[in-house]
């Protein structure tokens, strides 16, 4: 137990640094609307992906693989809505 | 093992669409080497985060997370290259 707590946080930090990456990105198309640099098939891909990191951090039970894909899903899920709403602008 | 093995192979579908997904923005930034709308500050807690997603997966011993944070590690490098190399033109 005392190995798995000292890889769970090194997985909480790299939780952390990844998700908190994704956020600018997040504001700046809330603020803006400008999704033209936004693919939507990547979007589409990217989510998807997220969702499947989430149940595969689900299975195998682990707290940093949960709490990352929790916040990057639905960051992803944002950028989706906003380019769905804001591509025809 | 039969139930790590399916496990494992969401983690690959998750792998192959996360990972794929930053494949445009790499090529994209590669071709107009426009850095513009990209972050430093985002670049360099990104890289360092899925370094130490990397670490994670191989103290965790898990082929999804290695696979994909591989591939995510080099695409992070390649964006945060380029944002040195382009940021004054």
């Amino acid at each position: 137990m005392e190995n798995l707590d000292y890889i769970e946080i090194i997985g909480l930090c790299a939780a952390v640094l990844t998700t908190a990456a994704f956020l600018p990105q997040v504001y700046k198309t809330w603020k803006t609307k400008d999704v033209s640099s936004l693919s939507l098939p990547m979007l589409t891909m990217f989510f998807i992906g997220v969702v499947l990191w989430l149940i595969y951090g689900f299975l195998l039970n682990r707290p940093a693989l949960i709490f990352a894909n929790s916040i990057t899903c639905v960051s992803a899920f944002l950028l989706f809505y906003f380019k769905i709403k804001y591509r025809n602008r």
